[in-house]
């Protein structure tokens, strides 16, 4: 831009002007309302490009001087970020927890921007408040099924909250403990409360050794930061091994006990509504039991699975959930709702107090700023969202869809299982499963096989698996991600499997089977492949 | 919607079918694009509504049975919603720090809900890693200025960060000083360091008593949610006194001082790079020197005043500031971005390391994921937002807009002083000012009344600052905010006062000067006016 239009009138112009119906940004527009997958397809570039590549076009620390058009600007964002962003929306992009979202939050999103309202207090939100009020409301109905006088006595409330909206799970696990953990350690005559005095004069009040935290270990990485940012230090999330991917109450009781009996105390135990890894179900109402047997809040991260309840007959998968007494849930996974919706849900309306705080011009006593009792201060109206989605699909529409993602995963498991190159790794609670590439030779190599020879035929599947995975993703056309986890039914040895998410709508069982025939082809051509072949081969040859 | 219309064909819909051009949806949309400030005052009803009217349209707890169409949705957000909400870009709304955003952020948050990245990790964001890393670098930049070097070695390293990203100002302070403590009380032979033991561990390690954190009483509220949740206590954030509204450096120090001598340990100042409440700055250099004394780290909360650096004659109001090991901003404050864009930038690439964490599946050792260093997991691509304003307006074209801010308030200043109905209560130092009702009668009652007189005019003042500020409100026309504040000018004696931000470039001389004249009005209709007029004459003929 020339010295000249460097004016204010110029600047004014982009707060005052709208852009031109044919500026690239305008175009841009229309083709995401179009044709969304369209859109993605022509802009979003297969090609693998290393980040290395892709850093060079974002290597400037210095702000840049002079202002640039709108339209040029718009030309460089397709070329440096759209271009190699992910398609999220690809119904073959079957490796992550985001997937294609309803068209109507396009506009959704244009109207949040316009009003940009700040949720911290009502002075800057108005009707947002009780609009995110009632989204939490509605949460925690679907959780805990009150009657209707406790929700119109709590729902908008000044004393109380039914929960606390967040930009995503990581935030609401946090906030759980936050609120539990002050709740623990509340005030008494002569001891103010751990939010007041802190943690060291609340254990010495207290009489604690140590404070923790029980989980499976496929608990979620935010339950660490959670307990390093609250104080409790990373070495009381006590992870307890799961080769069945849950979490055993007769392992976590124990743990417990052990745990108390050093004179420690278990903060909250801690079960999941569907690993990430996995998509498995603690056993929650018999955790609940042992919350309640070791007196330990119970906090279940329903961050993935918590949209199972819309599902009449899925919603039993998470029996014992309305038992705990806060539960995650974000919106912006399997509630297709645009990234950025947490929330954590309280069973007593009254326990957020704990962590209740005022303030003199905001958040003042007795007002229903949503401010007072979560961990963010001002933060967007993602509620909005959460809210039209609600309205939008119903629960009859989520229960569709996520009755048919369960069934679909069924499908690709049963594929999996059929198919003489694959070895379902877990199955499908949910609408996650596992595999990995195993031809039948291995297969029967195993049943043979020495544990030397084991380890070594694993070691060699792992990489195998490493390197489908990586071309698979580098050829562009379909992706799943990998994990390594411990499976019971190989001894809880780790291994590295292919791990797939099964929400987006659009993914048809024919993406399925191509997958798994791009798979086929990938790993056929492989050295690695021949190599594990002829291993098996041996192996099999030699116990004959 | 009927029982048929349930189905799984007509859910499809909405992720495959665009919202018809003529749909309410696609109307709002063409309406926010045409015309934002049109739409806004079309739609956003000026009429006082009671928060117990507008909870009535979200009473409802239970989640929606049936799925509702589009566009009756549309039309009912419009009702319920949009009437309700905060016409926050009005030019005589100058009550919030939320104000008219450029156009172009209107498609922007379009391509943002379509891309739908989440930036906890590359798998899931791509090129949107390196432009979150690019603006948390142009920041540094902005505040530090390091060589070129610096951030070719630092800008896309696996090992380093720059900053964190965040949903806003509040996170961003928690992670500040997060990462503080971790640093302050890290791994030493034989303790392996508040993270992994805790803080009641680490106290005990290092001997310490109690762990403080040092900030005037005008510190963000969002420092005693951070003192609560990472376990230091609220009673441990010494909030010192500021009648002049800045934190004077040898407070600080006698108090650091004296909380050392007590066997604690302080663990932060945080210096104020604009206070909420009246916009000034503490001296930042000369509170590195008291922290430097302490050995302590220094934070300087710059969530409003940070954008004030872009410009290179106001920008040494912030002298120090790159003294300071961590720096928050607000870009949805002073940088015209929506809502959700908070940072924490830190001075010593190094120091995220305290609180890096890593996982097995994601945030993997030696991966550049950007959840490895900050609070938040998922998050959505705001950082596009920063990015395209900081192209698009360019250093200069922020310049302009931040020192034509504080003009603007200096302009507010000189006319409230030159009337004869109102006192300027704080200059302004950034573009905040405050000010209140207080016609000359009282102004020059209050040279000859007692000390128990002036107590009695201040109250009646506050009640009639009170009066005016809602009755403003409720008109609908303009908006301006009130807070209570201790002034050295009045013996520091707190009074209310009304809050100015001058931060909407579409505020004219004229809008301001309506104001007044409003409150004139207002005020004038008043029997407290009267009455304070009334008292005001007969304490001055007494005097007489």
């Amino acid at each position: 831009m020339s010295e000249a239009q460097v004016s204010l009138k110029h600047l004014f112009r982009v707060f005052t002007k709208p852009e031109h119906k044919d500026s690239k940004l305008a175009q841009i527009e229309q083709h995401l309302s179009d044709n969304i997958m369209d859109f993605l397809s022509q802009h979003v570039v297969t090609k693998k490009t290393s980040l290395e590549e892709i850093e060079k076009d974002f290597s400037l620390a210095s702000v840049p001087e002079s202002p640039e058009f709108v339209s040029t600007h718009a030309e460089s964002l397709l070329e440096k970020l759209v271009a190699h962003s992910v398609n999220t929306y690809s119904p073959t992009f079957i490796g992550h927890m985001t997937s294609a979202l309803p068209y109507f939050h396009l506009p959704l999103a244009k109207l949040l921007v316009g009003l940009n309202q700040n949720l911290v207090k009502i002075e800057t939100s108005k009707a947002f408040t009780p609009l995110e009020r009632q989204v939490l409301g509605m949460m925690h109905n679907l959780i805990y099924d009150e009657p209707e006088a406790f929700y119109t006595k709590h729902l908008h409330s000044a004393r109380h909250a039914l929960g606390a909206f967040c930009s995503g799970g990581t935030i609401a696990n946090i906030t759980a403990l936050w609120v539990a953990r002050n709740k623990l350690l509340g005030p008494q005559p002569g001891f103010s409360g751990v939010a007041k005095a802190g943690l060291a004069a609340a254990y010495r009040h207290y009489d604690i050794n140590n404070l923790g935290v029980i989980c499976s270990k496929r608990g979620h990485y935010s339950l660490s930061k959670a307990v390093d940012a609250l104080g409790l230090g990373r070495e009381q999330l006590l992870t307890l091994p799961c080769p069945a991917q849950t979490l055993r109450p007769e392992d976590a009781l124990k743990a417990g006990l052990e745990y108390q009996q050093q004179g420690n105390k278990v903060l909250a135990i801690v079960g999941i509504g569907g690993t990430t890894e996995t998509g498995h179900v603690d056993p929650l109402d018999e955790l609940a039991d042992v919350a309640k047997e070791l007196g330990c809040w119970f906090h279940v991260d329903a961050a993935w699975g918590g949209a199972t309840l819309f599902s009449s007959t899925n919603r039993t998968k998470l029996k014992g959930v309305h038992r705990a007494d806060s539960v995650t849930m974000d919106a912006h996974k399997q509630m297709y709702v645009p990234m950025g919706a947490g929330m954590a849900i309280f069973r007593n309306p009254e326990d957020a107090n704990s962590v209740r705080h005022h303030a003199q011009y905001i958040l003042r006593e007795g007002s229903k700023d949503l401010g007072a009792t979560t961990l963010e201060g001002s933060r967007n109206g993602m509620a909005m969202m959460v809210y039209s989605t609600l309205h939008i699909l119903g629960r009859r529409g989520y229960e569709l869809i996520i009755d048919q993602n369960i069934e679909k995963a069924q499908t690709f498991a049963a594929m999996i299982q059929r198919h003489d190159m694959f070895m379902l790794t877990t199955a499908p609670t949910l609408s996650l499963l596992t595999y990995r590439v195993c031809p039948t030779s291995v297969q029967n190599a195993f049943d043979v096989a020495t544990p030397a020879q084991c380890r070594q035929l694993n070691q060699n599947l792992d990489r195998l698996v490493v390197a489908v995975q990586k071309a698979q993703r580098e050829a562009g056309k379909s992706f799943v991600s990998r994990t390594r986890l411990e499976c019971a039914e190989l001894g809880g040895q780790a291994i590295t499997v292919f791990r797939v998410v099964l929400a987006n709508p659009l993914t048809t069982e024919q993406d399925l089977k191509n997958i798994l025939e791009e798979q086929t082809i990938i790993a056929r051509k492989m050295r690695l492949w021949k190599e594990l072949d002829d291993n098996a081969r041996e192996i099999l040859s030699h116990s004959g």
